[in-house]
């Protein structure tokens, strides 16, 4: 049998254990992973692209467990009710080649992703940095405004969405989460007097969401929203006044911020600075700037964090997907009229 | 909520219909998609090696439906219990990306390899064929058998496996089928007025079930066995006598017996047969042989059938794979406490 957390016992999970600790502990093993970010054979996404968006295969391993995590994106979706993004994700044993954990991911996801900008702005953020403005506040807003409050101890929030309608419903979901939240009327009043600048829009178009004279001296900037070939969120000229940090380089200049610069931009990676080997923010008026796209390996540990989170709960179901005839080269055992019965 | 086939409700269908109904229509599934080859967009797979074994995942799409399947080939997890080859996989409406099957694909590969290799027959071996020899009898032989009495009229058998045991399990299976079986003491005696000889033996070595003395004239030869790199079941000899018909010719090259040939080793695609663009037999003392390896369409085929067989059935369960916030730019809506119980 596979243990399978769906959106119900996913949900159960949060529930029980609150979204702050889930977001720290998936931090942990997402840090955990980037620490040995050479350990991991990566591979280029799978993807097969059509006239209305795209769905991948991002597979990672490293040497004891694989992960694959299926995700589309599909602009267009949005108008018909239906999400933009949707994903689901599964971690096998590479030693059996046997699945052990079928998850949803559509949720985790957007756990991950938070808690990947968060640890990467706990590394490149000044210290002292309290205020954020959060740009574009759709599927992914919440999870980025209670990130950056557990894991930076953000307590103000500066928030703009082309569409009043967003403002209110994130205002109403972080409700009695401890923050402070500003209704900005404009992008230019957001990032007044924000330490760090987080823009997560859904425009699948080369967008300049904040524009050079937007960002002081100091300032992070999370961009998140920057994130498939085409779909890009800032101005070049910050990417040239700020120190630029990326999770793989070669998939950050197809997908992310970067695929507006020459090919030889320098950026640094950010699980060199993780480890040490490079630095993080030197200096208080530095701009840094994290040029996120998502990678394969943030999916795996999200998938290795809940594997092991579940263990002795309940937060699972198990579901029949691998036959398990008791002679493995009896296959066709199992079709035999003693054992065709209903199992369930 | 997303479709699932599982082990236990595939069990049940087969049970249902009798599995030689779900072969024959599952070939017509086959079939129909190797009629329209050029159409799919056809990607290599994507593996993942390591020193037990290898991890795959294998996408098609024909523009309308997505599919992929992950499949495992640990050769020694059979000393463990455990099988050789396990699979499940997705089906996926391309123009949302929203998955809308999940199935169980251990024993509906097993089913789609053995439709594939009678498909194949039909155009390949002589119309009168009446005797099938079957050199391996691990978990995939008893489909062969059948998939051969279903689509070609095989009425007689003759099987031999090193392993004695093996036979007994077989002959076991199939009895109530109505097929006349005689256990051989080697190959070669299996061999013996067979009109097709398909191999099937699970070595992960380049070995020779088939040498060239073997093999008579008119004779077709169905080799499943050789399906990976380093895996082969054929004296090269046979190969230079026959004429020979693959799925995909680069993906057979590295996979399957003609792996053994030069680069430009002459073979014919098998939909080029279907579709009428090139000849199948010719003649009644030709030797053919299909170098069966296994492609990705085929999976997506018996993704679209049983897609397609379980409506207006119970054969199915529904899953919450996919997070449904019913409105999708509120995602976080879906973790708020009134929504946090248990929806199961």
């Amino acid at each position: 049998m596979v243990r399978y957390v769906g959106v119900g016992n996913l949900v159960r999970l949060i529930g029980h254990v609150s979204i702050e600790t889930v977001i720290r502990d998936l931090a942990g093993y997402i840090e955990a992973d980037f620490h040995r970010w050479p350990d991991f054979e990566k591979t280029p996404r799978l993807a097969s692209h059509s006239s209305d968006g795209v769905i991948e295969l991002m597979p990672a391993s490293d040497g004891a467990s694989y992960g694959f995590k299926y995700v589309n994106g599909h602009p267009a979706n949005t108008k018909a009710g239906l999400q933009t993004v949707t994903a689901f994700g599964v971690l096998s044993d590479v030693a059996t080649g046997y699945p052990v954990l079928l998850a949803e991911m559509t949720i985790l996801t957007a756990l991950r992703t938070a808690a990947t900008s968060a640890l990467a702005a706990r590394c490149l953020a000044r210290p002292d940095a309290r205020t954020m403005a959060l740009i574009g506040l759709g599927a992914q807003s919440e999870f980025q405004a209670l990130a950056f409050k557990t894991l930076l101890g953000i307590t103000h929030l500066r928030v703009f969405d082309v569409e009043p309608a967003a403002a209110t419903k994130l205002v109403r979901n972080l409700g009695g989460h401890g923050l402070d939240i500003v209704v900005a009327s404009s992008s230019h009043d957001a990032v007044i007097g924000a330490d760090i600048v987080t823009t997560v829009t859904a425009d699948k178009l080369k967008a300049t969401i904040l524009s050079d004279n937007m960002i002081g001296a100091g300032v992070h900037v999370n961009a998140v929203g920057g994130d498939c070939p085409g779909k890009t969120e800032l101005h070049p000229d910050i990417l040239r006044r700020g120190r630029v940090f990326v999770e793989l380089a070669e998939q950050t200049r197809i997908e992310g911020e970067i695929q507006q610069m020459p090919e030889d931009f320098p950026v640094v990676e950010l699980w060199r600075v993780i480890t040490g080997e490079a630095s993080g923010r030197r200096d208080p008026r530095e701009i840094t700037i994290f040029d996120s796209v998502g990678f394969a390996t943030e999916d795996f540990s999200a998938l290795r964090y809940l594997r092991d989170r579940i263990h002795g709960s309940d937060f699972f179901e198990e579901i029949d997907l691998l036959a398990e005839p008791s002679d493995p080269r009896d296959l066709f055992s199992l079709l035999k009229p003693s054992r065709s019965g209903d199992p369930a």
